[in-house]
């Protein structure tokens, strides 16, 4: 029997990075923030643990998209909240992009999962590799180089750049966006990591969506909220096409709360953003290339052993990191910044893999 | 501009009911539970708030899984959990139609997002009337009338049904699913409080799923945790085009400790059942036509006004139920059976207005 379509027998899923039942861990794998949520969004959200739940959440998050709206200066009919931005990722390909004719576009490396979705959709990929050292390529090289789609009818730009870590500026973007003409997904979901962001970009252009979540910055991986910011158009697009009860109800509330509680996470933010600085200084210390990060991670090419060896020994010491297979990347480990105490873990165990 | 693709520009999008703001309110309009989740069920979700958020929930939701597995008696590989199971249904359409030759097909009156989903798919619908009291057609007929598509890629029963409450028997729905090539979904929201179910189907046709959700029976609309089980075939699929982490993690442990309490809600649907056999005959001495019931809803016609008008009548008394647009049940009104005490403030309406 064949009722499976064709092209998504052929595919190969997006593979999350592992998370391990394992106690004792040291989680460095997936980005998440080794800080807990706020304690009022703790609280938050068990206040509304009860009979409530048997009631449908707000279908369109207004208070949430309200509140989003005030924060970035925009109306609430240009926020949508989806189930993590990946939901709102795999929309934009339904909504934008007509798999018979149009292609779909990004730098490579960048965010593993948008192939995926490409994929799902049956819909051509243009993959364009980013500079050797990663940085984005100028609109006039892009032009020179003739790879570039300056017509795909979607483009995902994940910036600050995953796996990558590296920061692009608002005017590169914005320069890039301008000589865009398709729909341009800028994918902020590290962006309170950076020293700027382009949200501003979602309103000088109306081609233009920025992506967000509160998955990492905001400590909420296990709640499933993110958003985009964009034009009326394509935000009521995207929304006509979404599962109509998408977002979680404690997701919401917590999401919400965590609004109102934003001085910690800053607070937070200043720590993780110290202790990458340190930790890359001292990693270069001890033989390891890493490249500038404006994220919670650091992309670095590790000394004496393949990275692939590295991520065997460090999982031997109970750290876990990710390492990626692509070409471009397949020489460094991507590692996640967490509490002080984590990182003194994992710079114990490369110490001792370097004596070993 | 235009980035949106024209099918969805043109395209309605699901209508949910309404989720009011207003509080005292009788909410019989969404078919939710109206007993909350068990005591259980709530500390457990309590007790999962904590510095956990944090992390990423299990992508594959594999507890979960296991849980259900060894309830219907399938391996753990039968089952995928869904954000609720509309998004297991839209999932559906892209693992097994391809839109430029398939078609979907379902019967009319029956779950008004299918023809939602179909369109955003950009596939050919195939509706075809049940029978004028709402029954299923036999297969013979369904063959004479040469309306029904045998090989349709896609077609999804709802079972019960909805809006009309009518169960089909699972002899009916097993000679249907031998007749059919393509994939079948029997979408069974409301089998809890039917006579029988058919989920022996689902092992039996290796291209038949089953459809069910923890919204209305197990008291957790809010949380979104529906599932599908089926033939590995049809699940690995649907799996490899999921969002990695599509469910979010207190829904997991919300379901997780639902099924550690089923004691607790099995008693709720025989309070329902009853209840909504007590109400049928009530509405029927006040002249009130309701079709038979295997739901936790009852469809009526209602006397004297149009059923439109009753809507509005019930409102203006605080008493929220829903009607339908599509020319086979306008007349209708579909009534959420919630505690006696809502039932009791639904009647006290009915005889209020019956009397004005």
């Amino acid at each position: 029997m064949n009722s499976v379509r064709k092209h998504i027998r052929q595919m190969h899923p997006y593979i999350p990075g592992e998370q391990p039942k394992e106690r004792g861990l040291v989680k460095l794998n997936t980005n998440e923030n080794p800080y807990p949520p706020a304690p009022k969004v703790l609280s938050a959200i068990k206040r509304a643990v009860d009979g409530r739940l048997r009631l449908y959440p707000d279908p369109r998050a207004n208070r949430l998209r309200e509140q989003l709206a005030g924060i970035h200066g925009v109306d609430s009919e240009n926020v949508i909240i989806g189930n993590g931005s990946d939901e709102l990722l795999g929309l934009a390909t339904r909504a934008f992009v007509d798999p018979d004719k149009d292609s779909v576009q990004y730098f490579t490396p960048s965010y593993s999962l948008y192939p995926v979705l490409v994929d799902i959709h049956n819909a051509k990929r243009n993959e364009v590799c980013l500079l050797d050292d990663f940085s984005l390529p100028t609109v006039a090289q892009l032009r020179k180089d003739k790879e570039w789609d300056f017509k795909a009818a979607l483009t995902y730009i994940t910036t600050p750049n995953a796996p990558t870590g590296r920061g692009y500026t608002t005017a590169e973007l914005d320069a890039l966006c301008r000589a865009q003409k398709g729909v341009v997904v800028l994918d902020e979901a590290y962006v309170d990591f950076a020293e700027e962001n382009a949200m501003d970009l979602a309103s000088k252009h109306s081609h233009v969506l920025v992506s967000r979540t509160f998955s990492k910055a905001y400590s909420l991986c296990f709640q499933r909220i993110g958003y985009f910011v964009g034009s009326r158009e394509l935000i009521s697009a995207l929304d006509k096409i979404r599962d109509s009860y998408n977002v979680n109800g404690l997701g919401q509330v917590a999401a919400e709360a965590t609004l109102e509680n934003l001085i910690y996470y800053r607070s937070n933010f200043r720590k993780i953003i110290k202790l990458r600085e340190n930790i890359v200084m001292i990693l270069e210390g001890l033989g390891f290339e890493s490249l500038p990060s404006q994220t919670n991670f650091i992309l670095t090419k590790p000394p004496r052993f393949a990275a692939s060896v590295w991520l065997k020994k460090l999982r031997a010491r109970k750290v876990l990191v990710r390492q990626f297979k692509e070409a471009h990347v397949k020489d460094y480990l991507r590692v996640t910044v967490g509490t002080e105490k984590d990182m003194n873990v994992l710079l114990q165990a490369v110490r001792s893999i370097l004596k070993s």
